[in-house]
């Protein structure tokens, strides 16, 4: 599980006129992880039903989703699927890159900078940043560590308003005000630990223990049954 | 965002009597990680509207979720601390050790392997896997990395349950496949890709690039706003 915090969806959706819950967002990446695969593959045309049958969401529900996109679809027909794509991609607003800074030079770090699925929906690491001397002028990935004195400076040069932080749960929250002090938009969190961040700034953390709870919860009630 | 697959909790509630719902159980896991703290501090008592603070949720649906582990709140008082961490703990089925596989020994796989809050929830990576040549016979943590086709001894001499997936998204599916054979009950993927696992396999996705989506979606939809 992940919690969302910071600026709630109350106004300002793409269209101006309804108000996009965060179930329907979390749907929103599924379907465009799903569209673009198909699209990869060369698919065409696609169904709410589908759509809906690769995910286990029932049809209803994904043509009430995707109605929020516009006049896209055409009844009997289905989705032209590089329009689909590009409409999911555009309400996201992943239809431009968005550099981000990454602090905390772990294996986790080092995790995130080679995976895939952030280069492909136009995520770069646009610098790494840690407060240990011994990491600060390493190369990684083709980019020098930096300390977090540099956050300012960073920022403006490379004009990043996302940042992830992959530090110990304890050195999270100095992290998070240094970044919010250095005029960070947006802050994905997989440090243990719950962030406090002014309104302005948008949080989403990940925390694995949770995920890991949720499974052994769904292994737990299977026990139970007889 | 994470996916949750497999098993519902259609029954086999730990009361018996009521279905709880997916946000129900991730909202018992992030309660138990802020009353674990206060734990931790030396609280004794909290009250619904407490917890309700901390975590931004109103203290109605709070008491509605802590109805659901019987009657431990006192009316006017609140909970006591060490109660209520034993019962969500014995609800959430991790009041007892689940021992864990953990398949593809990448940078991944070692932040997993020293993130501490797993350790803390019970969780315990017992056997590491790899089908790289030159990664089997490394150890890791102290843990020697075996090949997959190691699997169905593994699970047997370990008793785990459970298996993380940290392999590309390519190879994610293979191994689903040989980890269901093999008698695993639960998995927890990372791999970016979509994985089809018999009803009787619980599956809980975690897709890093949906929560960087969020991430951005809530700036981008900040930027819409006045």
């Amino acid at each position: 599980m992940s919690k969302h915090e910071g600026a709630t969806p109350a106004n300002g959706s793409p269209g101006g006129e309804q108000r996009l819950s965060r179930a329907s967002v979390q749907r929103f990446s599924l379907y465009l992880r799903h569209l673009e695969r198909w699209n990869d593959e060369g698919l065409q045309v696609v169904s709410s039903s589908q759509l809906g049958d690769a995910l286990g969401i029932n049809d209803a529900q994904v043509r009430k989703d995707l109605a929020y996109l516009g006049n896209i679809g055409q009844p009997g027909i289905g989705y032209h699927l590089p329009d689909l794509v590009a409409a999911l991609r555009r309400c996201l607003g992943i239809d431009r890159p968005w550099p981000a800074v990454l602090v905390g030079v772990g294996n986790l770090a080092r995790a995130l900078l080679r995976y895939r699925g952030f280069q492909r929906q136009g995520f770069t690491f646009v610098a790494l940043i840690d407060a240990d001397p011994k990491k600060i002028g390493q190369v990684v990935d083709g980019l020098t560590v930096q300390s977090p004195d540099k956050l300012p400076e960073v920022l403006a040069k490379t004009k990043a308003e996302l940042a992830v932080i992959a530090v110990p749960g304890d050195a999270a929250q100095g992290v998070a005000d240094l970044l919010v002090s250095a005029g960070v938009r947006g802050i994905l969190n997989f440090a243990p630990t719950v962030l406090r961040v002014p309104p302005a700034v948008s949080l989403v953390s990940v925390d694995l223990a949770v995920q890991l709870e949720q499974l052994a919860f769904l292994v737990h009630l299977g026990q139970d049954e007889p």
